[in-house]
């Protein structure tokens, strides 16, 4: 039950066999619904047809709102490039979905991105200061732009889309459609995920694996941080200069813990095995007596079950979860809530009853929400409650992507351990030590600076350059 | 996974104190979505206003989907009655959703209908010849029509319902609202369920407890087979004449197999309860040693847990499960679907890889979707797949609101369990012994005609009556 | 630019041949959509196929908003009836719109209607009393219960109708559509018109000619007053019983006046030179010096084209009328009212500018809009502005469907000519003399009752009588 | 009914006083509606609030259709522009509506256009050169980046827009709203209308005066060819730098004979008048024996007029025109074509039989519907028909935003005037004479191009450029 947001999945694919596509983008993106919830979109192109031809949609929604049979049917093509949206920049409106899609000097141009730079502002002050114009405010025209500005005096465009690299600071895993070639980009501390399938002779870029496997494509593999890939009628290239220009590694230890779904594959590492291996590391940190472990559904079963399995409680379930609650539901008022608590997720009361209970999920924001939930399992006759968390406790905002609230609205940035404890009504309450995250994420290097402060890179000052402008279609 | 289909839920209530129920309406209904997605409404009146004064919204679709905010900010009322309906019975059009509203000769009649009447056909032979008119084919208009005749010469509606209701041959959970009153009717076998609650001044009827639980209210009883309950400013009347005419009881076996929520009690019997005596029974009867035993989500998952209890093999998840295949979801055609299998449930590979698994589910309709999963398992490196079924195979239809397919498309109906459990790819396959289903319901008298063509009453032939023409609004 | 409303039009067709009818009756109903812009629908059935199958939709809009092309792509059949709506009885809402379709003894039943009773509540009391229910509360549901309990115990579905329609008191032009019989029947008195055309083997029913024309249908003759029309495969079929019921015929003049299409013939006059004439009596009762004779568009040109030709004064356009001006425009503040009277009308100076101008409209109402007419004449330099309306004043209610505002609404019930004249800012003011209205109707008898307050029958007292509760859909 | 399209309508209005501008808006775009019919939409800015805050709507459809209720709540501010659309440039899709808002160095820079460059694509082409990226194909985006490049070095934009209408090439009326100023400019041929107007303290820019009307504004002038109107908190500053780089003006001669509304005044000359004299002239070159002289509906109506005034023959409607016939209007298929020609109009027979009738309109671009009503006039019983059009026949293509069909499609293109009458069946066709087109708009130079092929300025061939790819959003 998480209350953090990803920011988006990218999707992109070429058949070189000249098959449409347009439906595995469709069961790709779907597969990748839970990185935004917000707004979706797809673009596509014939590679054997006139330079420059694009069709595309795109809007606020889910992929099964959005993207509807009568749209789909009017769409085809070999090569396209999907996109699922939470906005953490850019306003919440329908002009900000992605993919973008452009016309420039060599026909047209597509491009969906995951992830968020922090040098947006100085890029784009350096554009519009050369008379560039905005339709939207998101980091995706001033890529875009800026891979048009290089394109004039580059002889193919995954150069262009290099020289733009080098300038983006930031966190970022891109697909680019041009007329004839998908290009895809992951930021050389390969903050954001992007990974490589094959299917027949398709090549499919995906922000996760699952998304391979819903399409029934077989993943080959990760793209490398730094790492450019172009796929063209020649095959697939890759390009490692980018790769050259930091140091160090820093992949997102928050796919692990919540992020990503539970069947991917990420940078080696099965995110199943780190939520177990999370549940257990909790285990043994902080032991009990205790006579059934429970996870909040959906987000804290695995590690719930790691629990589980290090400690030998049983495993069970305490909550029905309703699914029909949908992103509709008129949520009560303040009166209607006391009375009426259980509408998302209900206690089983046969399970809980005189038992004393180990209730595992993957993060505390506000506290309200577990707060809830241990009381609903306390009226419904459970004895103790433990309650541990398979992450840090939050204290630092984070500038790649991710939507950490800010800091009067963190509970752990406002009180100790002990008080939280004491505020959820928990008997007892264990965080997942910070030193054992990469341990979770399999020795992995990764950035955990929502928990310790420690960005792996200098985050540069914009706050003088007015670039964004309140613009907003009604 | 369950393939059968429910064909209702309802939920009544009236506020004694005149509060609003417009929204307790809508809470109460979004619990009891499992009962039926493909239509629902709502109708509310004033007790304190002029006679016969109803407002009410029907349409096809999700709860969430057909009753938005705006539209329920023009409703209000102290009393009111909601449906949730999957069709049965009736054509799947928006005429025939629920409630049904009216005007009668005492003000507005409105009636929500949970089951099937055995003999409509006859009942509104009776009508339609001496001159009554139809605007839809669902039992609900013939009730209402058979109330408002006996209206004309009772004493109070009451009267006029029980009158009715001793006509009535079938399965039904009734619920009426009159001008100034609420009832509830059960079936004298108690085929269908219902059951009381109160919220401070309140009183709710509900197809379920969890919607008792959804709003707030407590539990009071479950409605007795046979009994009527009403709901005035002068409290609660049961009146028990019609229980009596029928000696059996028969509960639906199929509200403790499937249909009823988790945390939902039906008749005294827990439903959790239930699905885990079953997971045990299948362990007792069918033993395997194995490494894993997982169920297929969500429906399987109870009865898994319960075989792994008695079995002592440990529990764990296979599947991950993709909530955001919603209605709307474009299906993969039959050439997508060999290499994209994966999309609405797909495989933990890290979890199966290597081991012996005991797949549990709660029926097997046509045996293609567990087919399907006994593949993905040995794809994802499962080394045995033992299927359990919590659920005796179908043989016989149901005439009381089930949607069990025809013989011909029932896989039971046409091979043996052994050809089944060769057909579906399973190292070995155990359905529930037939005489254990009065025990996983907890001894309750049970209908189970569907597994042993033992009908509670005599079901009429009603072949030779023309009623239903084909009325469809475009 | 009358503000009086006509209430409905019908419009019925059978193709003997076995054509489709479908977009004959889209055809038909947008030719009579002049009579009612609320609601509209439709309902085709096919003789040939099995009994009592009937398509139909309906809904609030003009034709052109319901009627979508894939909407009538789903609908066909030989036989079909159609309706464009006013409400003058029944609430304004989805539900009664028409056609109504029903199922009934005999299959099913689809019934249009134009014009309104008044003895509806009585004919409904007695249903009600025995039984009946009411999903509507239209005269249409009376009308049609009525005929469905005197089919029960005919030989024929026309002897029902004959059987209902000796019971019902008002006025009316109905078409309905038996599985395989098209019937219209006009009142005693002929308030409502309706005529009969032929297309090949297609026979036609609909209240005014133009939707004969409009069809490519040849006009053969108005349905008499009280005749009963039947279309079966025998033919056509004339039943005169009902004319005989009373002696008194009543056409109502306000369809010559302004509620008839100008193209229009009924009961054997052109609507175009009644019209005409209206004008020319203006002239000859009230003659006046001037340069211009003009009138309100697009309702007052013809009679100021008959004024132009009895007084010799030239005819002129005086304004220009924006057709863009729709149902959902949103109407000026009080505040921009002021500064912006122009929007639907504007004056062409060039025209107007010091000329004595003659402005005639078809009847004025409440006074407020001929007042603004006048000013923005003057404005644009109209030295004078000599009113004459070719219609007398309103002073009585209409209990047949016209829609005239209450008496305190109605300028000319609380006021003298003269003060009229002086509030509006004429120069003079002219109405039609009462005793030329059977002179302008081409000497037919008329109903005149709005002017003289003289109605054609007893009008019955019903307001002991509460059958009408509010039952609204949301 | 004319078949010949105008492109476009601006509007702009800044309210010194600082009251909200939106409903103005509004009703100056329902006063222009006649000039595009596809597409429309509006932007407002508060310039007391923050720099470049700017809310916008726009689609695809009608004034009320586009600009509803709700939508036009959530915006206000004392500035803004809008537009209407026919497209003769661009994809007729949504995003190519106006009006185009951006952000640019300045803030935020708002635009609507009317006319169509020539010189586009060399305009584009070097912006795209050096790097540009494209959403929309409207010459508007073209402007607008210049603009923006421009603003870069110039001193204010007024500056930047007068550098940028020094390199356009054709035909334009522009309005452009930046933060704190609304600006108009007229290209130098005058070709495109645009007007000013005050009302109290606010100044209205409008394509034409029926718009300023509309909203109570005064008529101050009309924009001169060349200048460009600046509007801000020190008034209105007007600059003529640009009206001395051509020499020649030259209005289109369209807007009197058929785009501009018939209640505007344009460049001095007053429509109406215009239309009269085309009329009169008509009568006076092809005199001819008739006992009515009628137009067809709206079109043909004052020259009709025109044309009675001066041979002295009645003037009379022929024609009742249905004015339900939207544009989702379901044409018929050719089957019911034959049967059905009289849906849109129909004829008066009681105002043409026996009679020789002159019918006046003001072109021929395919011939089919004028001789679709001469056939109807005959059926009807007329003796003769006249046909007189009030411009000459159609034979070039326009450059400037008209849209003609292409040569094969116009039948003064292939065909001699005696042999087009023959082929509509007239008894005798006169179309105006090409030297009276002077004349008939009161002296003024006008552009002809379209009857006499002589353009007011060289076409550039950017037929080897290209710039325009095919982006569609589906």
């Amino acid at each position: 039950m998480a209350e953090i947001k990803e920011e988006c999945g990218v999707f992109g694919i070429y058949d070189l066999d000249g098959n449409d596509v347009t439906s595995s983008i469709y069961y790709g993106l779907t597969s990748l619904q839970h990185r935004g919830q917000e707004a979706c979109g797809l673009a596509v192109s014939d590679t054997k047809g006139p330079i420059g031809n694009v069709k595309f949609h795109k809007d606020l929604g889910l992929v099964s709102e959005v993207l509807r049979e009568d749209t789909l049917h009017k769409m085809s093509g070999d090569i396209g490039i999907g996109h699922v949206r939470y906005s953490t920049t850019g306003a919440s409106v329908a002009e900000n979905a992605q993919p973008l899609v452009l016309s420039y000097v060599k026909g047209s141009l597509a491009l969906a991105h995951n992830g968020n730079l922090v040098n947006t502002g100085t890029l784009k002050w350096e554009l519009i200061q050369s008379g560039a114009v905005f339709h939207t405010t998101t980091d995706s025209e001033v890529i875009a732009f800026h891979v048009a500005r290089e394109r004039v005096h580059t002889t193919c465009v995954e150069e262009a889309v290099l020289n733009t690299a080098r300038k983006l600071q930031g966190a970022y895993g891109l697909v680019i459609m041009s007329p004839r070639k998908l290009i895809g980009v992951r930021d050389p501390y390969g903050l954001k995920p992007l990974c490589l399938g094959k299917r027949d002779n398709a090549y499919v870029l995906a922000s996760e694996s699952c998304a391979l496997t819903s399409v029934g494509a077989e993943f080959i593999r990760d793209i490398e941080p730094g790492e450019m890939i172009t796929i063209s009628r020649k095959g697939v290239k890759s390009d490692m200069t980018l790769a050259d220009t930091v140091k160090k590694r820093a992949h997102c230890v928050f796919e692990y813990i919540y992020f990503a779904r539970l069947d991917s594959t990420m940078d080696g590492v099965k995110v199943y095995d780190a939520r177990i291996r999370g549940g257990k590391s909790l285990a043994k940190s902080y032991p009990v007596e205790a006579d059934l472990v429970t996870g909040v559904p959906e987000s804290g079963l695995p590690a719930a079950k790691g629990f589980s399995e290090e400690s030998g409680i049983p495993f069970g379930f305490a909550f029905y979860k309703n699914s029909y609650i949908g992103r509709t539901f008129i949520k009560p008022t303040q009166k209607e809530r006391e009375s009426s608590v259980h509408l998302k997720l209900s206690v089983l009361d046969a399970v809980v009853k005189g038992k004393r209970i180990v209730l595992v999920d993957d993060s505390i924001v506000r506290g309200t929400t577990i707060a809830n939930l241990i009381r609903m399992l306390k009226e419904a006759g459970a004895l103790e409650v433990h309650v541990r968390i398979s992450s840090p406790p939050f204290l630092h905002p984070c500038y790649f992507g991710t939507d950490v609230p800010s800091n009067d609205q963190l509970i752990a940035a406002q009180h100790s351990t002990e008080e939280i404890c004491k505020m959820i009504g928990a008997d007892s309450l264990g965080y997942m030590e910070i030193d054992y995250l990469e341990g979770m994420a399999g020795g992995l290097p990764i950035c955990k600076a929502c928990f310790d402060g420690k960005y792996p890179m200098v985050i540069p000052d914009e706050n003088n350059l007015q670039n964004d402008f309140e613009i907003h279609k009604i």
